[in-house]
């Protein structure tokens, strides 16, 4: 019999996908409010037993987390996605043997059709993304977007970086820059009971995109701490924001030996290897927590 | 030695990434035009002793059939999918030891951000398709979309289907529709020389969305018939159209053992198993062309 | 209302997802045999008043196909993914309204663990394809593989071939040549009676890859037309095979500019755009069959 | 001007596809080693006034640390995974304004065909992946692997959990258990000085896949503390191992409403939802180290 040190112990349902159709009025008129989210549940707590003796008295399982999460939906609706996952931390953290909770949620957005209010299409656009824990009586929520995909034709340069041995890269004072957002921001501590998620959300978006499309950027890095930075000014409840953002390449191909020029007018976009650039941008008076961002994955 | 016979001999380069930039202006109010695609090219023809002896006297290289793609780009613009694709078969249609061509092409959509007249985000909608092909003489042209993801939240109901032993589904008079549609429609002959594929694509996208969205839906099948109807009242030009359509499940959560009702509000999104469900509509003066559909994947 | 012609109308259920456990022995020395499937189903017949009126009378459920599958496996097992395919379509082929049919199957294979008889890790190699098809009286049987990725780091070379003003690729005598084959093979009709899928497909699969390795290759046709002519070899029962590879790229990274040689060591494995090669090759004696293929993708 | 506070600055390039070939012999009978890697790089440093003012004076290009990587795998060779990041980070750690590296790779297997000794088929299972970081003067190394997908047929049961509102779930002492394992092991400080990465790697992995097979199981849990201390077993220079691992549903299908038992043999592979488990194990004697893991996504 071994004497290892168990711990990080975590167990739950991933990817529960639940669409919550809000109906406030039936027939050929009627007028339906769509919610379409991906929820991972994990809970934290005294469940060592499971793993050393397979005993599961204190397990509970994964798939009545599931119900939870389709029943709780139907009690209390989904206001926000991160509304809803406080909802299942409320339920969850106070459960026998739980000490802590992870909950997630991916939502996809919809726009609605002209012909009536009911017919949606998928807007396909950035996966939005929401992070609630607990740590006892604590909790952290972290909300975001991915794959949002931008591009500027113009606008960008990159030249004054040093130059070794293996540098072989040409300077340029015009570059196509395209990048695929991932950011993800903390909202401050307590900030939960007042922020309107979904208005938080869109200023934040908006204020993304601007700074990206009006920065003239000399780096990649320059751009993300615009991005960043215009964040936290258009909400004051975000304490904090990490941004990580691939460069997608776009290089301008060599017609020269076609006897062509090609005066940025023709690119081929690449897929592998890309830059990777990131940052994490706070507020001079918030308080690091570390524990806020552990799941987020991909950043340190 | 065999002597097996040799067919269907096709060479080409897939998915040639190239983005297009139409410059009008420059500087920090630069106004640029951006078409993004992926190109795909197939020659047939005169090939067959480089599959027998490696001899490679008649095979026009994979590559350089991609440096034609990016040059002809220069030389000619991308005006739509469509158009750039009868380029290519223009220039290849010609070459020595080519009797036949294929080329197709995905285009990716981008919106233009409200700060200047250069940036932009990818729609990330439906992706826009295009193929062209020659045999000899003759130049056959399909287009279509994939991936355009529509749900409605009523007005759709399924029964009166037959019952056999293996039969559980319950019948129902009100359900979620949701579909990813996959529509090909195959231009008149002669056609390519005079339609706008720009205007056309849209009067036939815009026709099935409205489509689906009005039609109050006895089966996926009636929808199906309803949007391959209207886009062919959209595009006078179009000789037939093929829709494929999964029924992407959303199941209604039975939330009774947990003492809850469920009137219609939580569903659950299934992955896989899904329906699948297609037909081509033609219009009644219009010839049949296997041959225009033969590369188009998933229809028979 | 309009009078457009309805044609290849189908519906059915996609990827079933089936995994058939035969338990020839119980307890902790248990031996059991698995079959991994993932099925797809479509029949094929007198369904057009669903397409134009929402009438289901003559339209099996979709959900009726995948109850079917799963008895059906219940009932008749799964000897090989073919004659599973082929017990679907021997009960559907003579159920009312359906006058051809169309089967499907992906298989995905596991390798016993030393352990015991009852754990497996899954191989990961190719996935194993297979497709029935009923028109009528007519069985149609091809099966197949894809994804089954192999490189030779020498032995392959690419010179030869034409010159023209877009050419700009250098001869080469030596280098890496790597590919994902997809093969596609046809039985005989009538063969599904007496061929055992299992040793035909162990059989084929091993010749090509014998042929893919011991081909001195002097073009990627060449290594095809080999694979080609080996699979026929292999097994008599197969009338023709079809043939798709992408040239998996691996370009030898000039290292010349930071002072170093690169003696076909050191690559860079690209992602797009590739190459893609294809052809069928066909026993002089096979008549053509069309509508075997028509299901394949990719393939014209 | 804002004053918010910059940290935790990265760069590097991501997924640098490398293939090195060793070739101790050329012709017909060449025999050549292979290794494939997807390798990324992150520099940390004083790379602030990048972000601020799109300064580059300290920014080590990403092109520059792609060519690197392709440029120490010529001089260096790749001997394993492990000891070519360690090579990037003895070359990067010490460049101006560098203060914390970060490599990762992905690693994928070959299997030699036995046609000849430089023709290889991808194995296709697991990859193998590997990070090594430094901080200044010190060195982490965490290795792994993803995507070892198993299943057992019998010898699992799941009971004894509690039950409340939003239970529903059945016992059951008899249930197929699949799993896909991705698991990170951390060597002790030091031990990159005398461990063989690629011995280690084997042992840990046939002693994973030993512990998943012989296991009787009562929880997934217990299958994962028992894989975890079997690696712990394996390889006396891994100080801790964190394993997650999905619950990959397979679901007796209930054939009762068709007339049909179902005993043990006829299951439905289900994609979403799927639990997830997670834990860490750590030798007794092993000083946590959280560095270490940071980079290591989807654990906290």
């Amino acid at each position: 019999m071994n004497s290892y040190i168990l711990s990080d112990l975590q167990h739950g349902k991933a990817e529960c996908r639940l669409v919550k159709v809000e109906r406030s009025s039936e027939g050929p008129d009627a007028v339906h409010e769509l919610r379409d989210l991906n929820v991972t549940t994990q809970l934290r707590g005294d469940f060592a037993t499971a793993y050393t003796e397979g005993d599961n008295a204190h397990v509970h399982a994964t798939d009545t987390q599931k119900n939870t999460v389709y029943a709780l939906a139907r009690q209390h609706g989904v206001a926000t996605p991160e509304a809803f996952l406080l909802t299942l931390a409320a339920h969850w953290r106070t459960q026998e043997w739980v000490t802590g909770t992870c909950f997630t949620a991916e939502e996809y957005s919809w726009l609605r059709l002209p012909a009536n209010g009911h017919s949606f299409v998928r807007s396909g656009q950035e996966i939005r993304t929401a992070t609630v824990q607990t740590d006892g009586e604590e909790t952290f929520v972290v909300a975001g977007l991915t794959d949002l995909t931008v591009l500027k034709s113009t606008g960008s340069e990159f030249h004054g970086f040093p130059r070794d041995r293996y540098t072989a890269l040409k300077e340029t004072s015009d570059r196509v820059l395209a990048t695929s957002v991932t950011a993800t921001w903390r909202y401050a501590p307590g900030s939960e009971a007042t922020v309107d998620f979904d208005v938080a959300y869109d200023a934040i978006r908006t204020a993304m995109l601007d700074a990206f499309a009006s920065t003239h950027s000399l780096a990649l890095q320059q751009t993300i701490h615009a991005m960043a930075s215009a964040a936290l000014e258009a909400c004051a409840e975000v304490a904090e924001i990490r941004i990580a953002c691939p460069n997608k390449h776009h290089f301008l191909v060599d017609l020269e030996p076609f006897g062509l020029d090609n005066p940025g007018e023709v690119f081929f976009a690449a897929d592998r290897p890309y830059g990777l650039i990131s940052a994490t941008v706070r507020r001079p008076d918030a308080v690091e927590e570390p524990r806020a961002w552990a799941p987020v994955p991909g950043l340190r």
